[in-house]
């Protein structure tokens, strides 16, 4: 016979961890009840991955369950937020114990490592999609907004870029570290938190830097100019490019600048911020990078380090319009 | 060429009403940031739809709209939490813009009834699936579960059950009086937030009575009389189910006691509490009604007027078990 949705709920997805203190009810009725922290602000975001269009419908169950809370952790990391619980509603055509074995171990090791604790949401039987809403907190007046860059403001980027759009233009297989980046991303939560005391404006990067940059700068009507050189790029990303023999000097920059998935986060700091801003993040695994200047006139504009424009040839994914 | 993402939430999802001030950034962000009231809880659920599992896909799509965020509503009812902002997660297969007005429609008008704004979700290209997840408060300590029934305590339902099953059940028109319940529920929020203060346990009937209160009797270990007759039963039940011909009997017991999709509460008052609940809900436009009690021994029984019981034919609606 069939689990039903209770059993399901309690042999995949209870957490062996003690519950957090501020989660006054759980799973189990009509709705969690919370305790938001006095003098902070509640952050929320909710974001759905569907089989066979966010991820091939073959993918590592565990790797779908820690995406679907990585691609939130991340838009919490962009605001400053520090995780606090996350709601998960799962629909799955048929219940396949192994799957759901795998997928809760992939969702619940993520939520371990960031104290988060699942407090509800809803199993429906259907075509394979994950929707996952993520709640931190921030204290009152700190988060950060896509908008706020100013004119001067140093473009920044954590981490290292093109990674996962690495991966899956080579189809490396699953156990390659460019590979990890992909399927298993780091939501760059401590590097938000330190950022937000600093930071203009913040962003993640999942579309892309260009696309996600660009979102940035329209919310203040800015531009911006990227120094293609500074780009930060993993040790795996170059040794992979080195041997592929492909065009390097195209792909070294395109990658970074155009594909998504690395879940970095982009930033804009003024400049007299940049000293405090590296002593923050020394303390975290986890490197910032200078890469431009946030200029008046919109537009990104990309350069070379011997001042040559330089045009990228692929952009942001953005979904129903038919990019890349 | 199709709206992108950004223009789909533009143009359908930006509603017309002032936003809420507690809401300090709302859609347009990586999240969504929100002020918890001081000294009170925050309650979250989440609810998912799938087309053609929670509803038949020509269903008008203001009623998918309505009830995607109704039965999460209901939900934040069944706590006694007042509610205050909703996220929306929406798959659809391709941008049918009459589709995404009229769905859109049907979400926000709900939502401006109830004071609730839309800060943020999703947007994803896939089979259609809908999940939203409500956001309410309630005071500190003033929560309701479906534990905390006590043997004697009352158990009473607002409204009037079996609607929406016997319009499913007899394929109504979409104008009739008992479609409108099953495709446009009311979710109880102003009954859940007078009774909060009074009720010792409370659930929203979604699965149906039986399935519901079975939820709410597990939680504490007890039973439940029920005194069939008493079932608050619509005009426009009983006129239906008369001139059907169909055996009323039956029908007139089972509807309400086994079919789901009513959202009405059930709760268990205190008998002492009795005559404040009727002076507290005597100014809401929704009847409280007493339909039997709580008992130390577990298991529900139902019972005529005459004393003599009564076996339902039919039982709760349950995911992944194949109940009706």
């Amino acid at each position: 016979m069939a689990a039903s949705e209770f059993e399901i709920i309690r042999r995949y997805f209870t957490p062996a961890a003690p519950g957090r203190d501020d989660v006054i009810t759980g799973v189990g009725d009509d709705a969690a009840v919370l305790a938001v922290p006095p003098d902070h602000h509640l952050v929320v975001c909710m974001d759905t991955l569907v089989a066979g269009v966010h991820f091939p419908k073959e993918t590592a169950p565990a790797a779908i369950g820690h995406k679907a809370l990585a691609v939130n952790l991340s838009d919490l990391a962009a605001m400053g937020a520090e995780p606090a619980w996350a709601t998960l509603s799962l629909t799955v055509p048929e219940t396949d114990e192994r799957w759901l074995d795998q997928f809760s171990r992939g969702f619940l090791e993520l939520a371990e490592c960031y104290h988060v604790q699942l407090v509800g949401g809803d199993i429906a039987r259907g075509p394979l999609s994950i929707t996952v809403q993520a709640h931190g907190v921030v204290p009152t007046g700190t988060a950060r907004y896509r908008r706020g860059a100013r004119p001067g403001d140093l473009v920044c980027v954590t981490g290292t870029l093109g990674d996962a759009g690495l991966a899956l233009k080579s189809e490396l297989p699953g156990d390659s570290p460019l590979r990890r980046r992909l399927d298993y991303p780091s939501p760059r939560i401590e590097a938000g938190m330190a950022l937000r005391d600093y930071a203009s404006a913040m962003i993640d990067v999942s579309d892309g830097l260009l696309a996600d940059l660009g979102h940035m700068l329209e919310a203040d009507g800015l531009g911006a100019s990227i120094q293609v050189d500074e780009l930060p790029r993993s040790v795996d990303f170059v040794a992979v490019l080195g041997v592929s023999g492909q065009d390097d000097t195209a792909l070294a920059c395109d990658l970074p600048l155009g594909a998504g998935d690395d879940y970095e986060l982009c930033c804009c700091i003024p400049k007299r911020h940049w000293p405090e801003v590296q002593a923050s993040l020394a303390s975290i695994p986890c490197e910032v990078t200078r890469i431009g200047v946030i200029t008046e006139t919109p537009g990104i504009g990309c350069y070379r380090k011997d001042g040559s424009p330089y045009t990228p040839a692929i952009t942001g994914y953005l979904h129903f319009t038919g990019g890349d």
